[in-house]
């Protein structure tokens, strides 16, 4: 081994910008056909789909199987009637790896005949369909342009700890550690952390792991999910937080929609996005179902899908931003709306009847956090570091978080939020 | 509240943009100074600070105090004596978060006179001090370069499970929690996960927080830090990694550069970083220090100290590859060099003598692996999942990781690591 060296193989992707050029590539076999004496080659890697026709006087290749991992040498040529428009010819192989026997999962269908449950004890295998992979090109995107989006508009990334002292938002459905002696939960948010850090850079996102010990098995929930989460100070009011929401959300949708390809749109969403008062919601809810709901504290699954169609047929719009939720319904940090008591200054946003995004105003003086923690019967033991941060000077600020899993699988019409998700962790899934 | 509305202060940096223009901004009050009846006040937001100057004939201001949070509004104004160049005149003050009482550190002086362990638990507000902020937004940039510099290489980001049913990679140093009646343990890296993913992407990264139940309080390890990953495949050996990183590295160190500001160089990089093999690096050690160590299965931190000083000496680089370090050291997944028996195709890039990656080509076969964990006395149960990826054909692969916080300390010469880690979490500390 001397000097690293650049050389290795074109990813799939790129091999069409190489038309009449003889290029290496690498990536699975993912269909073999014998056609009019030709045999016809699927090659699949991270980036695409590649043909390659072999002739009998391109010469002797190895014996191709499903799922082998070779590189291969060829020309690319134009062929219309080739996906993507080429494919390689004369080609090379190199048999690289080989699957031992028979494959739990036929790879070959448009779509993946196994059910959930097997794909995921499967996952090595069953997320080499170019369906499954389709789903988390979109995802990486979606988290890149959340990224991007802030990070254009001055917000700092940040990294918080997921080992906390204090079981702090909830109390309810936290996974709890030893610590060194100690007692220790897994962080349900990065709420605290980034409340903090606003204090100090004005404006953070982070993107991580939070942790639910959610103990029903449902489409919408898993123990571990990946939270897009954002904070920024100097905010008149929660206009101003979904102002930057809207922004990167568009900016995602615009990233998922490149990924996804502009044949069909994924979403339909305005520049800006409709706004309804929670209890206007309701009046509206109550009115259309026949039934005085407006004493509701908070929607029901149902109801925010209704809204979700009255969203679609009144504006036209995929996305509906729900405010002031009841006080009662959000966490302690939550600002109220003076104006209307009893009501809060947050919002959700849902997407097709299901909310996607949480966010709001937070309290931002030491003695409305003293206030609204005795109210609630909540101890201030342990979040001594937390709380400081309203001492030091604090401006009105909010923020919101989005799960990047739930959000993925909404936007693809998937059933089941596994499907977004690599390797889900749920009450009996722990494995792979 | 109706419709989002995107009017909000620009932020401290922005304002240089509109000399002549009056703008509003915000931020917290760093300094006040009377000077010849002016008041000077410094400014200070997430992105810089700003001076303002204050006459008695632009009328009455508000008391102002430091870390007083304030929006403000005045007309920009070249200024060449003033830090940035300009300042704002005739400015209009209002205050939107009082510090209560006094503050338990000073942010004014140029370095923050409180220690450690005193600046880590009031973080709030220590890490508002302009020098803390500096460290952090370096490590921003070098997180978000490792991104785009893999993206750019067709690299994928994925998230995987940091709940795992079998504590993998060593058993010693792992977090153990319940887990729904099981045990179940945080992971100590995304190593098994990111070489499942390379057999459905070629080519993955991640991001994430790892766990190490450190036991020891040093200066470099803690029990949370933030793991840069990357695993690709279709490699002809290490070289092809070692490739890859180095040009990621490169990336990232000018992003890190632009942050820090182009005043002082942050590292020297040749565009190839020399590389030496660990055989020959105990023979240049064992000379240079009058003693045989060419038996030593692995380098001690003053070895590596020596070998950064060398690599400086001899090629002009703070970077230096070893390589081929001994099988005996390195885990049971590592792809051993048929060249030197006893010997693997790993590496450790060192940067000014302490090792900051560890990567190296692994087994692709699912019978080595079976080999090799037979032979260290490993199980293979509650590996199924992981161990299957390589009996569906599986190309030869590496990869490397890097920890964010270290390198930042590194690179910014901070001698603790929790200096760059905005909670640190040790056998201590838990909170904030």
């Amino acid at each position: 081994m001397s000097q690293a060296n650049s050389e290795f193989p074109r990813v799939v992707e790129e091999v069409a910008s190489f038309v009449g050029h003889v290029v290496t590539t690498a990536g699975w076999i993912h269909r073999v056909r014998e056609l009019g004496g030709l045999t016809f080659i699927v090659l699949r890697d991270g980036t695409g789909l590649l043909q390659i026709v072999h002739a009998p006087a391109d010469g002797p290749i190895p014996a191709l199987q499903p799922e082998m991992a070779v590189k291969v040498t060829g020309r690319v040529v134009d062929e219309p009637r080739a996906p993507g428009g080429i494919e390689l010819r004369g080609a090379i192989f190199t048999v690289l790896g080989r699957p031992d026997g028979l494959l739990s999962l036929s790879l070959g269908a448009p779509a993946l005949e196994a059910g959930l449950d097997s794909r995921l004890t499967h996952a090595a295998l069953a997320l080499r369909h170019p369906a499954a992979q389709h789903v988390f090109r979109v995802q990486a995107r979606l988290a890149e342009a959340f990224r991007q989006g802030l990070s254009r508009e001055h917000f700092i990334e940040v990294h918080t700890p997921k080992i906390i002292g204090t079981a702090s938002e909830s109390g309810a459905n936290v996974f709890h550690l030893p610590y060194f002696g100690r007692s220790a939960y897994l962080a349900q948010s990065p709420q605290f952390y980034k409340q903090m850090m606003v204090g100090v850079f004005g404006r953070v996102f982070e993107v991580g792991p939070v942790f639910r010990a959610e103990p029903h098995d449902t489409g919408r929930h898993l123990s571990q999910y990946t939270s897009l989460d954002a904070e920024m100070g100097f905010i008149d009011g929660p206009e101003d937080v979904m102002a930057v929401l809207t922004r990167v959300m568009g900016a995602m949708l615009e990233a998922a929609q490149e990924a996804a390809g502009q044949e069909s749109p994924l979403a339909t969403m305005p520049g800006t996005i409709p706004v309804v008062h929670f209890e206007e919601a309701l009046a509206l809810l109550s009115d259309a179902l026949g039934e005085d709901l407006t004493a509701e504290p908070d929607l029901a699954p149902a109801h925010e899908r209704w809204l979700g169609e009255w969203a679609r047929s009144q504006y036209g719009s995929d996305f509906l931003f729900v405010v002031g939720y009841p006080m009662a319904k959000r966490p302690f940090y939550t600002m109220p709306d003076l104006q209307r008591p009893g009501f809060s200054r947050s919002f959700d946003l849902l997407f097709r009847g299901q909310e996607i995004v949480t966010g709001g105003q937070r309290l931002h003086r030491f003695q409305d956090y003293e206030k609204a923690m005795m109210q609630r019967g909540l101890s201030m033991t342990g979040l001594e570091g937390y709380l400081s941060a309203f001492q030091y000077g604090m401006p009105p600020h909010g923020g919101f978080a989005i799960g990047l899993e739930r959000l993925t699988a909404k936007l693809l019409g998937l059933a089941n939020i596994r499907e977004a998700t690599l390797f889900p962790r749920d009450t009996k899934r722990l494995e792979p």
